[in-house]
């Protein structure tokens, strides 16, 4: 089971949204052909196989426009799902549903594309111990949804945000006057809960970094061969993430070279939006 | 040339972006690795060819942490570049920059990334006379942004939101009894600047909306020979779009059918991002 | 009967302006005076006739303070009331109560003066066919509850920003060079949803306008006899609007000229308050 | 001269304005028919005679869209202009300029229209030694604005909320238990800087409440009569406020009574903009 | 009884303080040790002697996070517990309450710690007639829960803000040419609900403002034996305010002196928090 | 040298502490007694012996009331400076200056208190090689600004949210049936840049925990003999931190028992103020 962020941190995301699509004037449309009372019964239906992620955004978004809505979610999030399936059931007044609809789908549809692309990964590399990772290459204002959507998936979380961990690229690495010095320099300004990561573009840097024992090495743009190199070299003693050049067709091999860790950005920068359609019961 | 949005619509999502990241520590690599007078110079330069869009976030990102910094764009928004072509130059203090990359990267890449396949359908469709529009399939926030990046794409916009003209579908002519009722309630309820749209799915029902002389018809999910006799039945009297199922491969026949208007969802909800990154010179 | 807006749309307006009026300490009249569980009954009474506009306000800014208070509309927005009438009834604690009092008597005796200045504007058009609509003339952060007054009183809402039609003003024109080219330009630029507006203020440029067919042409400071002339002129091709010099003795005979459309500023800039009170029962 | 606000409490309700207004495309009309480097210079004019306020909030709409733009001001707030008169200079960037234009003017136009009725009022009474004060019948979210420009008019401010005097009114009084009680509560709760004000409306009320000498006695609806007998009790040990039934026949009668103070709600909550223009030099 | 200020002043800063300690990711501890569904019953215990203040913050923090929660306060602001016991006694879901306690004993220990403070300068004036308040030397956004706080303990809220009374300090004073100067300067600004108070240095600038009569006069950094002679020169008829050097040893005979008002810095920005805990039960 | 915040994370807060101040009608008293053009020079002068931090904030508070202020730092947060030294130098427009006065000091103030209570800590501990970290016992709002302000004062940081670092208390323990399930539960949630840290209470617990190899063991309440035994037990395979009970007198034992690291939530609960004014010069 996916654990669930709190509402506190989507409502705000949600009432955004909404506000964004009603505009200064509301769902002129709804006003216009809908009765103020007429109510409507609906189901979120899926028309692709994917795995869904975002029930609270559709939830809230229902129940913002209209309180007493009754939502009835038919599935979990992290629940893989078939077309046609319902994923979640909805009775309340037809205008707020309505109204509701655009900003429910976009948000449940992004978070389940994000989730489903993460699942095609995390099933590439089934049995292989490899975990898949996400990245910050996140839409703006959404990165805390989109990294549970991540969850959902069966993905872990990379770094929030540039201040939950230090992670040394090759632009600190040349300020610094090389692997080593970055090194000393992170481990002198990190307090003791904060983790260190370097990257290293070749193995004569990872061999360079791997005495000052960082908590993770990432490997960037290495092939399989030099990855399983770089797995010997470290002997355990280190966590070792792949990044760089990972597709569904490179995934497997990478994984099998050994590393712990492999980091895509894909799984947020251009996931599909996954297709689920409100239809009226 | 693009015409641009004025910096105060884009500054609060760039700022709002920056404060997501940077969270409560701020930048703690940049912190550790990098002397605070170090200053960097690089470029935005493209991976991939593909439509710049965007430029503006890159810029307020990097002033927003270093209000000294000489940012220069090399090209406008809209243009086509190819792989490891310069989208900008930017000089500024290298903490700064480096804390404010992903942010950049993030809005302009995305951005990018709708403008790119914009084009491909717009290129899709060239001298048909067909227009390729977006939808309000957009991400939470960043509306705004996304259908300024589908103009840059070549593209044209649909509705910005509820509020902005009528759009009756289904559940709409569902609720009011009829395509024509509801047509009716619609001009009733309409101002005179509020264009009116009904979404209809078969020959029959066009024939019914017709009459009523709203001032679009969308068609949804007619094949080519349908589309054909639909703009026969109109008779160039109403503007016709065509939506549902539409892809690269689908939508020259689609043009060919001689509508005016083609609505394409995936412009902005699935996109991949265009690779660009930040390389220091 | 009027269709309302969302809360959605509403609270924001209602928890800022009570936060605007409690300060930092709150109501100390209240925290001195009244005891903490002391209730009151209380009717919204108008003291004059005038149409009732932003009963959601006054029942928004009372839950606010009291969640479990008790909001009785005892009339409709858009109802017309008399001297005395009671427009709601509320029950709550009363401190809450008093303290919301003037929020609530603010926010609903502004928008019933919006409301109330109207009907008088489209009763003194009765029967001409003519629609009374405002104009972008109103109070920064209050376009949208201002427009929803004025259709309470019976008008119709021109544009609600600079964003949802095409409006062109003697400005734009003479930066294109003509109406003729202002108009070639903004259809170029215009997407299918998109309304056109021309500004002309003379018969000659009237028919410069016309054969670009704009959706609608604004007549700027015509006296009846023009106004007579360009209806003519136009044939019914083409929505005309009367702006400029309208006030309750005018409106009639400019409504005779039989333009379809007459915008009045002072319906948002300028409408007294409808004086409404809270009597306690 | 007028003493100002600090722009820190003026900008964010000229931004709101703006975004407000810009909604989500921007000023689609200057966009389609201004090109991005044209220049405009004009002049903001008033069109009626009348007291300016708000320079600053036109000043401050135009730099948000172009902050390179050159604003002179060529008259300050509370000055005295006539038919003609140009209140302010402007250069700047044609789109920007026309973007803002609306939101300077409805700031500019309805405190200047406050300034101008509150100039009404203060002439008025001019010679009497009455001060003309405002009320908290504000519009929500501009409080602060529109008693500034009270201010500019020769007004002076009332309460700015509920929180920073004591104002006992009669619901206060029922719940207290009587005028005697209420103004003890009321001293006991207050702190040093806090003064108190009761609310009668009879010569009764005013003997009850004088020996406990609040600070300010509101008389309210007492006729001319009561007001000098009131007047004559009060022996100038307290200050006397009239309020109720003041327009700008009743005012100087009730000026001549000897009352301090005036308050007259119509300041804020009914006066007619001032109409100024923006005209291209 | 203290009286409360109202949830919508309080919700705000709880909710922000919730999302600034849920970061982006949420309680990941709880998310990962505590099952979804598990509850827990838990109290606040006072763990020190000290007067109570904030439990409408515990009360709002855990709603927050857990809409269904039971908290019963076990006391009431302004009570003096001992330690071991109970503040309030709380029944929610273990992930929520879990997450919501650090935010809950920031603000209650920190709002409790000032109220505790107060009270001690409370108690050593008991008897003298004088009272203590509070100064503007608070934490930045939570100025409204501190000056409560004050109240809590017994004390005075002086001023909220810049704006709410006129303070003339030595800067004043010596840009107006003086303290008459500067006390006509403010008598012509002000309104009439508005107290005026003059800082003061020496004995010779207390005679050059007392006909001036003030509302008050602080007595800046005044030994006993000044106080003294200061209360007698002011013989009663204005409020005599000390200030500067006050703490638990001094501020006894300060108030023995006869001064009405004793401002004390240190309760807001000195005050140790009270040590509060959260216990299982 | 301290790393500084960027002035992106500072300035809403400083932007929020003046408006809070400056209340709805600016700082009166500045306005009254104050000529608008009048200059003032001045310095921020510390009265007693600390370390300062948050020059950034008086800076930037200086500079929101007057863009054209000029602020010379006199010296850099983390320096130690004595009563009478100046911290910067000032010259701004004397009714900003003032105006801003009481916001410089309030968070100049606080930050230069943590900053000068850690400081005591660590030289308290100087030479034991042990490091002082703060907690999440922060002023809500301020935690960024207080943690920064740790380091000034020669501390480290702890966790800034819940979210950056996996903390498993008492009832995280309880609830998962033992801190080996804990930890368990912990390993298998982590992501691999998540640090994982666990409370224990007495060498038992710790026993039980050090098989699990978490990153960092808290010993909560140890005495200085239970620590030295966790030490040797922990045989330095394992970050050892001191919690509870940590006071200027404790922390030296404490320390000299060889934990790496001693958390003391004072240093932000429980910080007095550092005495700091602004003097005319």
């Amino acid at each position: 089971m996916i654990e669930p962020l709190p509402d506190l941190l989507i409502e705000p995301v949600v009432r955004a949204a909404l506000a964004e699509d009603l505009g200064r004037a509301g769902d002129i449309t709804a006003l216009a052909c809908i009765d103020a009372e007429a109510r409507l019964d609906a189901v979120f239906a899926v028309r692709q196989r994917g795995v869904i992620s975002g029930l609270a955004c559709a939830r809230l978004a229902v129940l913002a426009l209209d309180p007493q809505a009754r939502f009835e979610a038919r599935c979990a999030d992290g629940d893989l799902l078939n077309p046609g399936d319902v994923a979640a059931f909805v009775s309340a007044k037809a205008r707020a549903l309505l109204s509701a609809e655009r900003t429910a789908l976009n948000l449940m549809g992004r978070l389940s594309g994000v989730a489903t692309l993460t699942r095609a990964y995390v099933d590439a590399v089934e049995g292989t111990g490899a975990r898949i990772v996400d990245t910050r290459k996140t839409t703006p204002g959404l990165r805390h949804l989109e990294k549970y959507a991540v969850r959902c998936g069966g993905g872990v979380n990379h770094r929030f945000g540039l201040d939950d961990a230090i992670l040394i690229k090759d632009n600190h690495v040349a300020a610094s006057g090389g692997v080593g010095q970055a090194l000393t320099r992170a481990r002198a300004f990190a307090g003791h809960l904060t983790k260190i990561e370097v990257e290293v573009d070749s193995l004569e840097q990872l061999a360079e970094a791997l005495p000052h024992r960082p908590d993770v090495i990432m490997l960037d743009n290495f092939d399989p061969d030099a990855l399983k190199r770089a797995v010997e070299m470290a002997g355990g003693k280190v966590t070792l993430e792949a990044s760089g050049g990972v597709n569904l067709q490179t995934v497997r091999p990478i994984a099998e070279s050994g590393v712990q860790v492999i980091s895509v950005g894909a799984l947020t920068h251009s996931a599909p939006v996954l297709d689920i359609g409100l239809d009226a019961v």
